[in-house]
């Protein structure tokens, strides 16, 4: 067994993360080493323009000034990809893992649609790929699906994983604001991106979400089937009526496992019981909450995102990897791989999935709309749990000539998605209502 | 490297964590070998008496009727201590380690007041100790601290660490009621054993933030050093007074860092903005929030005891060091060992805690007190954030003739505890008042 004390690691990409990570290294050197008796040293960053401002300066010699300088360094066992984006980081990481090389990145998009791919590779050439940066930031929730909980099967694992939507849906709960008024201020505020798309429309959710069901359930997943919708359409007025039910909006992600495989993934606006602890996550704050069939339901509760807290998510990683490659070790000490099942997941289809569901209609202000609309749900076997019909509340949502149609709120009990499309387009058809239905699906246990 | 897949395990102590164990260890094994391709054998479990019934019964080859049977036996590797007590499980570790076995326990108790000596003889002997069931049941604390946490300085650790107790001030909290009231339910719920005195008084919360403070903090202290005051004295009045300052009362264990190796370590009765995370943490759940000075705020979230999230916690710990012994590795593969500062922690005293404060005084309904009152604390330089006078509320508080006298609250600044406690006493000789004060430490950080 060889022992090497010092460890060399480069870093590839100099961002906001990146940043963060060499000033971890730089400043906690000496404290990693007391704790772990390694002496991590960044060898080398690369970044394509240095001759930009940087958070965290680097001097001269630890600048590369192109990829070869650290692939070609045989000392350096441990490269940090922080680029973002597909292709390039995709090719880079081959090529380390093909040379010998470690790897931590967090890139969540990349380990979502190229895991496979990736971790394949890695297994082959006894590689070890870090990732606890990819998902909520500074909460260890790697580490927990893939060593604390080794002893759980996981029934179902579900959070928020997006903090600029948290942002925004907390403040239009709060606040009664429209959602455009709050990604504006958002945006002035540094929590929303100047082009906000893969926060908005669920997809940055989606890929966290489809890496911890991989290691929840052991199996690659196609990432196109992972069912997303964004919080772009969604009006103040469900928020309000939700409260009123109760339930507070979160932009949730969602797996939950079945039998033989199957796995449902989901990302959406969700209405939760507002006592319940993800209900209470506010702001730009993450929070996951699984559900194993030994430990019950914990909760894991931090920052998603920011310099410094995925920084450290990204050191914990070099560390883990340092640790083992300083004991002549390779990815034989992991203890849980992405693909532990050795078959890919079985994604459910949406039609197929089973919840609760908030049904809001615009019905004109007539006797016997209820009962109708009530029948038709019947038809279905779609039993109601409560329903809110309002008075005219003029201003209270959007569209033309509103103020001559009240809202209509059906809430269900557990139907399938399959029979509720069925039984809204059966409403819909039928010229009870006005426009469309909105729909939102309810995260609520019922026995 | 010698490669021995199949890892014996023994367990002395069949309780409730004991059998939890066992049962996901027979039942789960399939699942442990698939994740981490090491299969764990429970080959034998010792109890002092087999007569008895058991949740989850055991075949007669798996029972041990000595502990020779275990200690002897050269091909079991692991033992799991889970008996409880302190001379006994003493004892049994130090024979287990110096015959090279591997040790697993829960006991919280044992690790907060003979840590130094385990721990230290563990090290000698290149033995691994894993307590990740002693702190906090199914929440992966320990490793977080150990492994997630590696690149910070744990700024402060502080939670809800025992879940009798916070059953018990969330009932006192939510529905008004009495401490006897409330702990005489939750004897019958079997939220409190029947003899709950370590969960009321602080203590075992106590024994769990010592061997967090530890962890955190790279060294051992000296247990009966530690400030512990438990619920005991609680009166339903001020919960209710705190409520409308906007405070939730819990009991908090808080480990804070400080230079030059001093660390502030104190189990008490705690008002926490009714909006912090921790106050939303309700009945018999713990929660754990870290300040790291890199990851910012984070919050572990589950269930502290009990036999299956407890047992999932134990399991972890087998798996991750079967995991290393398959590798012939022991201690070395540990991240962060319990005194890695390599000297002993110098806790802070009780005079010298800084923080604020709740203080009640009962004052007859008299022009004048107030200001009499105030003005000696301004003499020590305590300066005051709130105040409450209360008129009279007849039953509302305990104590005869109370109806003569009213409650007056003080929510002071930060202030030493060294000033409040002079303050106080000068107002209790000055004959303002009726009995004692009651003093509630608050833990608001104010900028």
């Amino acid at each position: 067994m060889e022992f090497s004390k010092e460890i060399n690691v480069a870093i590839v990409g100099y961002g906001v993360v990146g940043n963060g990570v060499a000033k971890i290294l730089e400043e906690e050197k000496e404290l990693i080493l007391k704790r772990s008796g390694i002496k991590i040293n960044l060898k080398k960053v690369f970044t394509r323009n240095w001759n930009k401002k940087f958070p965290y300066p680097l001097p001269d010699e630890k600048k590369a000034y192109s990829l070869d300088e650290i692939l070609d360094d045989k000392d350096i066992d441990i490269v940090v990809e922080l680029v973002g984006g597909l292709d390039f980081p995709y090719k880079l990481i081959k090529e380390c893992i093909n040379r010998g090389k470690h790897i931590i990145t967090a890139n969540k998009h990349l380990l979502a649609e190229k895991g496979k791919e990736i971790f394949t590779l890695a297994e082959e050439k006894n590689i070890r790929i870090g990732f606890e940066g990819a998902v909520a930031g500074g909460i260890p929730i790697i580490k927990a699906l893939r060593e604390s909980l080794v002893g759980n099967r996981i029934e179902k694992i579900y959070g928020i994983l997006n903090g600029t939507t948290n942002y925004i849906l907390t403040e239009m709960y709060g606040k009664g604001k429209n959602f455009n008024e709050v990604l504006k201020e958002a945006q002035e505020l540094g929590y929303a991106e100047a082009d906000p798309t893969l926060d908005i429309n669920g997809v940055d959710a989606g890929h966290k979400i489809a890496i911890l069901a991989s290691l929840s359930y052991g199996g690659f997943l196609n990432f196109s089937d992972v069912y997303i919708e964004g919080i772009e359409d969604i009006e103040k007025i469900d928020i309000q009526l939700g409260k009123e039910l109760g339930y507070t909006l979160k932009l949730l992600a969602i797996a939950k496992g079945y039998k033989n495989n199957e796995v449902e993934v989901r990302v959406h606006p969700t209405f939760i019981p507002s006592e319940h602890p993800l209900a209470k996550v506010d702001g730009v704050f993450n929070a996951i909450m699984i559900k194993g069939n030994n430990v019950g339901e914990s909760m894991f509760y931090g920052k998603g995102a920011g310099s410094l807290p995925t920084a450290s998510a990204v050191v914990s990683d070099i560390v883990d990897i340092a640790k083992s490659i300083s004991l002549g070790i390779g990815r034989e000490i992991e203890i849980t791989s992405m693909n532990w099942e050795h078959k890919d997941l079985n994604l459910k289809k949406v039609s197929d999935f089973y919840t609760r569901y908030y049904i809001r209609f615009m019905v004109p202000d007539t006797v016997g709309i209820l009962s109708k609309i009530a029948g038709i749900f019947a038809e279905y076997n779609i039993s109601i749990a409560a329903v809110i019909q309002k008075e005219k509340v003029v201003g209270l949502y959007n569209g033309a000539n509103s103020s001559d149609f009240i809202p209509l709120v059906l809430l269900t009990h557990t139907a399938s998605e399959n029979s509720i499309q069925k039984a809204i387009e059966k409403v819909e058809s039928s010229n009870l209502t006005k426009g469309k239905a909105k729909v939102i699906r309810v995260e609520d246990e019922e026995e």
